[in-house]
C-alpha cells in the first residue's frame, strides 16, 4: 500500500516578506518522514483570503492530508478560520467548547477573555478541535485539513496532538555518504546505481564548503537490506567518502 | 503603479524530506523586498516532472516573475530544464554558448567535461542564459521564469545576476516594535490602528520566549511619513514596547 500523502500550507507574510526564516516546515517535514507520511508539496501564501482558499482547495483535493500553519490568533490579520470555512463552503462562528477552553485558560492566568481573544473560539462548522497544551487556544481539523498556529512552540505542540491519530505509512530507511568531489564526477556512477535499485530514491545534494565542491548522497527506501547494499556499492565506488 | 509580483518554486526533495532547512527562499525574499518586487507565493515540489510542470504553469500565469531553485545540476535527479521546456512546450538541447562556458571552465580547472557535466548545457529553446560567477554552469530565463541552482552560494550569485535586469517597484519602508504582551491584549488597538491607516500593512507576529508571550508589530508602507506616524501612535499605546 503506498504511503499517505501530505501537503503543507503556510499562511502569512512573515516568510514572504523576508522577515523570518522558516521553522515550522522543517519541523513538520521531519515528523511526517518519521511516520511514513510523504510530504509532497508546500505552499506559502500571504494573508489574502482568495489566495488561501484557492491553495486549500487545490491541496485538499490532491493529497491525503493538508497541514496549515499560521493565521489563527486574535489579531485583525488572522483570517485562516474564515478562509477554511469559505474553502469548504461551511459557516464559522464562536463555538461553545472552544470558548470554554479559552474561558478556563484566561481564568487560570487572570487575564480577560476579551473580544479579540474570543475570535480564537471561531471554528468552522463540522470541525474537530486540536489540543493546544502550550497556550490553550485550539487548532482544528476539518475533513483532511489540519489547521494549526504559526508560533513554533504552539505549532509543534499541535502537530504532536494531531499526528498520532493519523494512519502511518512505512517510514523510509535512509543512509547517506558525503563525497568530496563535484557532482559532475560522480553523476554517471550514481545514475547507474539508481538504475540498479529502482525501488530506492538516490538523491544527490551538492554543496560548496571552504571553496571546494562536494556532494552528499542520500539513499532512501522501505527495504533496509537494499539501502545498505546500495550504500556498500557507493562506498566501494568512492573510497574517499565519509558517512 | 502597483509593484511587480513574484512567486518562487523550490524544486527537489531536500526540504520536503526534512533533511534541510531552507536558505534560498529566505535570501530571495529579502532581495525582492529591497527591490519592491512583491513575493506573493512560494511552492516547494519534489523531483517529479508532472508536479513541476503544473506548478510552473500555475505560477507563471499568476505572477509577473517566477524564480526557481534546484534541479539544474549534472545528476539523474536534475530534471528542471526538461520540466521547464515541457511547461512552455518548447524543445531542450545542448546549446553551443552554454557548452562553450562549461568547456572553458573545465579547461581552466583541469577537469573533464564529461557527459554528466554536459547535461548542464541543456537549455530550453528561446531561453537567455543567467551568469554563474561561482561555478560557471549557467541558469536561464525563459519568458517570465528565471531558473537557478539550488546550492545556496550559486543561487545567490544567480539572483545577483538576474535582479538588476528586472523592473523594480517601490520598496516598502518598514518599522517594527516588540511589545511584551500577548497578542490578545493588543489586538483591539492594532485593529483600530490598521483601520486608521488603510494604506499600511500592519502585521502582528506573536512569539513565546522564556515562557512569556510577546508580539512584534511590523508596519510597512510606501509612505515613510505614514509609517513613522503609525509607529508613534503604537509607541504611545504601548509605552513598554521596544524597537
Amino acid at each position: 500500500m503506498p504511503n499517505p500523502t501530505a501537503a503543507m500550507l503556510v499562511i502569512g507574510d512573515e516568510i514572504l516578506s523576508g522577515r523570518t526564516r522558516d521553522a515550522n516546515m522543517y519541523h513538520l517535514a521531519g515528523e511526517l518522514a518519521q511516520r511514513g507520511i510523504d510530504l509532497c508539496e508546500v505552499r506559502i501564501v500571504s494573508d489574502v483570503q482568495a489566495r488561501i482558499v484557492a491553495a486549500l482547495n487545490d491541496l485538499r483535493a490532491g493529497y491525503d492530508h493538508v497541514f496549515t500553519s499560521g493565521g489563527i490568533g486574535p489579531t485583525h490579520d488572522d483570517i485562516t478560520a474564515d478562509a477554511v470555512a469559505a474553502a469548504f463552503g461551511v459557516g464559522v462562528d464562536i463555538r461553545e467548547d472552544a470558548r470554554a477552553i479559552l474561558a478556563a485558560h484566561y481564568q487560570r492566568t487572570g487575564l480577560e477573555l476579551n473580544a479579540a481573544r474570543l475570535r480564537m473560539a471561531r471554528i468552522p462548522d463540522g470541525a474537530t478541535l486540536i489540543d493546544n497544551p502550550v497556550s490553550s487556544a485550539p487548532g482544528f481539523s476539518l475533513g483532511n485539513v489540519h489547521v494549526m498556529a504559526g508560533v513554533p512552540a504552539v505549532f509543534q505542540a499541535m502537530v504532536a496532538s494531531v499526528l498520532p491519530g493519523l494512519v502511518a505509512g512505512a517510514a523510509l530507511y535512509s543512509q547517506s555518504l558525503t563525497i568530496p568531489r563535484g557532482e559532475g564526477e560522480i553523476a554517471s556512477d550514481l545514475s547507474t546505481l539508481a538504475g540498479e535499485y529502482p525501488d530506492l530514491s538516490i538523491g544527490c545534494y551538492p554543496f560548496q564548503r571552504d571553496g571546494a565542491f562536494g556532494a552528499t548522497v542520500v539513499v532512501r527506501g522501505a527495504d533496509k537490506g537494499q539501502v545498505d547494499a546500495a550504500l556498500v556499492k557507493l562506498a566501494d565506488l568512492f573510497p574517499e567518502a565519509v558517512a
